[in-house]
């Protein structure tokens, strides 16, 4: 993107994030977010056709711009516990100006919607940040039982959306219940991926894996 | 409740019921139950004081509905996959003609809306709800740890709550996918749950109530 462009585009990014801030996304319309950003109607139409294709350019942002910083989480931390505990962390930090936001968009489980963290259109997304719990395995002394190896970074994954949605709806001071949350699922996780390596628990795994192949087939 | 009340009360919610079935739930109003149930908006008003306590007495009437047949279902399956897959086989079956419904209402997840399966005014729903898995535990010959006993009823009923939203938006002809998650998911929480009184996961078990103490800890 030439440079004007690129800088016209961000502007309104930034106009709209602020007023989904302020005043919600449901509540905000094209035409104050074009009006925030100083520029025509016509011109935030050209960069982004709807609310939704702003929200899903700022997924897209958050990704780019987590990745530094899930990259420094990971060089930092030996242990499995450790490691999901700091690729959590760094999320966390980074959406709370936007928690409220990310409470409204949450309504959007349905696969179906463009929004939803499981459908078509985020799944670019999705899959570079299921390769940060990849990593966190690969990189962690644990050895990981080789049925269960390809389906566990997505189970990963899967837990960590549902701390996001435990956290967005925290309402203790500093939302001190998710940390305290994060700390002991982190240990639990961990400490699954290590028993699931137990010759006893092969059954189970064939389970674990039967299950995903069941839930990852396309509809 | 009178006969007279209580007729107006049940016609008012099937009318309700009906029209957010065939328009859905946003798009309709109180006036327009009122009119389907052939009653002044007063009177639609005397018995529900909005769209959301029609809601709560449909889930309400669901429980007391439900409760025969998920005895009944609990009567005929002995092990405990058996009995977990014929109390989800249940629940699907009823909700069948209200699936679209509930796909609205999944919106609802955050515990401070009223509608939210985890809020204070579903609590007794959910508590009623929760004992039917403390009876499928009981009742199926698995020996459970007892330093888990307290929480794995709940926990269930948090693995259902998956399930139904898988199945709501479940777009496979006929639910076809949600029949093989039941059966699949059914034999792996089975697996686990008897797995989970292994000695050697002892230190599992402990991270397990500790991690349920934080969730349900008053926040």
């Amino acid at each position: 993107m030439a440079g004007k462009t690129a800088e016209t585009r961000a502007r309104i990014l930034e106009a709209a994030m602020g007023l989904f801030r302020r005043q919600g996304f449901e509540e905000t319309t094209m035409r104050e977010i074009a009006a925030e950003a100083e520029v025509a109607n016509g011109a935030a139409y050209y960069y982004f056709d709807s609310k939704d294709a702003i929200v899903l350019a700022f997924y897209d942002q958050a990704q780019k711009e987590l990745a530094p910083l899930l990259d420094s989480a990971l060089a930092g931390a030996k242990n499995l516990k450790d490691r999901l505990a700091a690729l959590l962390g760094v999320k966390l930090r980074y959406f709370e100006p936007n928690r409220r936001l990310l409470g409204a968009l949450a309504a959007h489980a349905d696969p179906g919607h463009p929004l939803s963290p499981f459908s078509a259109q985020t799944r670019e997304i999705r899959e570079r940040d299921i390769e940060f719990f990849g990593r966190a395995l690969s990189g962690s002394r644990v050895r990981i039982a080789p049925d269960l190896k390809p389906y566990l970074p997505r189970i990963l994954w899967t837990y960590q959306m549902g701390v996001l949605l435990f956290w967005i709806y925290d309402r203790s001071a500093g939302q001190r219940r998710t940390r305290k949350l994060i700390e002991r699922s982190a240990s639990l996780v961990a400490s699954l991926v290590k028993s699931a390596g137990f010759p006893l628990l092969r059954p189970v795994r064939k389970l674990v894996v039967e299950l995903m192949e069941t839930i990852t087939e396309p509809s």
